[in-house]
């Protein structure tokens, strides 16, 4: 199961860190190589929150993510498969990673009756009685015509007690079981990637079993669930290092929902080649933009006539053509013009690190960049944030 | 007065329908050309809602238009002038023009008491008590740095009975003069043209004595105040034919705040070269797009599983990528790209109809196109909108 269909692995590995167990490689899709470290901007609803395609692609985005649960409620995987696939649907010809479902069911529908199968719900948009399983994810993300299948989980919150997080790993391992076998009885011309995702919520003992157990199931690649979901970023980075060591180098693994910038590079650091994070478009919409040196609210007095970009030096549309002044009145004045502006800077700049990261990896010069961005990015607070992606 | 300081005229007549007073002409301003007859995007708060200036001028937007009384209370013309004008805000270096603010300090604005001087009030946003009139009106538009500047007027109501129509429309005579009086008193190094606006309700009288005195004081161009204030559309037409044979040909008529499209061919006929509207963004936001055959409200949902684009054979960045469905699914999930497209569609149509209109009267076929246009035009209910830029 860890092969493409052309033969080949799904993962090439080209540099790893001497000082860490940060990784330089190439996933290979099947609309494409997807080089890594990456930072997969958040398409929940078939679209990047406030940007257009053709601005991904100039910002140097090589994958989108859009969710299984929030598809298949509005405006459902059917029409979508029938306007020719969601790439089309999108307008998006680069590779896709969908989530499963399972977080999205667990965080935002109501009265949920959870069985071996799966889990009956109600929707969160109208409350239609709704169920969705292993096979039925996969079904719905078959449908979508993703690149990148998440297998289906049940996320844990956090904190949660032991003997339940025992009995959810196990819940979870059957259903994701279950979720590659459906790809083995329905292979298509031409399957998608299948990752697993490794649950266990703080437990170290829970994370190891999870990982050990998707490693013998064989998938594409690995994610690292229950991560982001509100615990201190101690307990985060812990739960990566619990589970890594379990994971083959020669997959690509995939920490879910993270995070702040220099949670990203830690999360390099600790073996993470993918990332996904609502944080830059969602604390775009608030006025708040991500810095080399922090965050900046844009809506504070202090920029009212700042003539400088957001970042001296950024390549990105905003800071190429408006300055902080111009951007802080379309925020106070409540124009999308200024949720925009800030958007695509975010975005850049979360591509870019990632990007950076990769280089530095590949130069054997990511020991001294992690050093000097993480203690160059201000500790301000940041608002805690829960990580896959939800509205 | 009517010279611009090059000496020459600023407008140059091209062409004039056999059939009826369109003409084709060329605008000169002191940042160039603008051909007409002219749609107008409306940037009330120094951008239009929804777009980029890149996206602007990429659909062929020659003029937008800025709003005294807005960018007064927020950010300040203070602020601007010292990041270099609204031009350097904004990002755009095409022609601006400015409303006067007369009409949102009354239909805006809170507790007025009105001086032969001009307007105390309290703003809208905070209730800062506030002064403009004619001389604050023109400083503020030189410290935008507006290429063509609107004189400061009372807008009455509708309906006005007739005594007070006849007392606004002398007060605002009055204030007119002393805003052209005002540019005689600083002229500047390049100063912009300055616009009259006819007033006088539906007075057919009062719009005759309101343009005659203006063309004595002898302005650069001539609006047409006063409609699109909820009034029906024969007393809009009324109003236009009331005024139009006392202003000179050789200058620009700007017809204010509309319309619908066969509302504007129809004032195309009449003789008005300039137009400005909100309704292709405003309706963008509530999802409905124009087309040659009339609105479509994307919502509905007859265009679930729509492939088509919102109108075939369009060149705009909309249709030339995206489906009924996919922008219907943006609008009902609320997403931002949904509203940036129609809004972006709507522009393109608004501002491609009046360039057709030209061709059209250059070519001396406008009568055919006329009536063809306007019979195609669906005749469904438009929401009643006003028109100049208001929130």
């Amino acid at each position: 199961m860890s092969s493409t269909p052309e033969g080949g692995t799904a993962f090439e590995l080209h540099a790893t860190d001497p000082c860490s167990r940060a990784r330089a490689g190439t996933l290979l899709t099947r609309r494409g190589p997807v080089t890594t470290p990456v930072f997969m901007p958040v398409g929940t609803q078939g679209t990047v929150k406030a940007a257009s395609p053709d601005e991904l692609k100039a910002l140097g985005a090589q994958v989108i993510l859009g969710n299984t649960y929030h598809l298949h409620v509005r405006p459902g995987e059917g029409v979508i498969a029938r306007l020719g696939g969601l790439h089309r649907f999108a307008a998006w010809d680069r590779p896709i990673l969908t989530d499963s479902g399972g977080f999205q069911v667990f965080s935002l529908a109501k009265l949920r009756k959870i069985t071996p199968e799966g889990v009956h719900f109600q929707n969160h948009l109208d409350g239609t009685p709704t169920f969705i399983g292993p096979d039925r994810s996969m079904e719905i993300q078959r449908d979508l015509g993703s690149d990148i299948v998440m297998a289906f989980d049940e996320c844990p919150p956090h904190p949660c007690p032991r003997d339940e997080a025992a009995r959810s790993l196990e819940l979870t391992l059957s259903w994701e079981a279950r979720s590659l076998a459906w790809w083995e009885q329905n292979p298509g011309d031409n399957r998608p990637l299948v990752f697993g995702i490794v649950q266990g919520s703080s437990y170290a003992d829970l994370r190891e079993r999870s990982a050990r157990a998707l490693v013998q199931m064989g998938f594409d690649g690995y994610a690292i669930g229950g991560v982001s979901v509100g615990e201190p970023e101690e307990e985060m980075m812990a739960a990566v290092e619990a589970s890594e060591p379990f994971l083959p180098a020669d997959k690509p693994r995939y920490a879910m929902g993270l995070g702040t910038p220099p949670q990203m590079i830690e999360m390099v650091a600790r073996g993470v080649d993918m990332f996904d994070c609502v944080l830059p478009t969602r604390l775009a919409r608030n006025g708040t933009a991500f810095t080399a040196a922090g965050t900046m609210a844009l809506k504070n007095a202090e920029y009212a006539e700042d003539p400088r970009p957001i970042e001296e030096g950024c390549g990105c549309p905003a800071c190429a053509q408006f300055t902080r002044a111009y951007i802080r009145h379309l925020i106070k004045a409540e124009e999308i013009l200024g949720l925009r502006l800030i958007t695509l800077h975010n975005l850049h700049f979360y591509v870019g690190l990632l990007n950076r990261a990769r280089k530095e990896i590949l130069a054997g010069s990511f020991a001294g960049f992690r050093k000097t961005f993480v203690a160059g990015y201000a500790k301000r607070p940041e608002p805690v944030q829960t990580g896959r992606d939800f509205r």
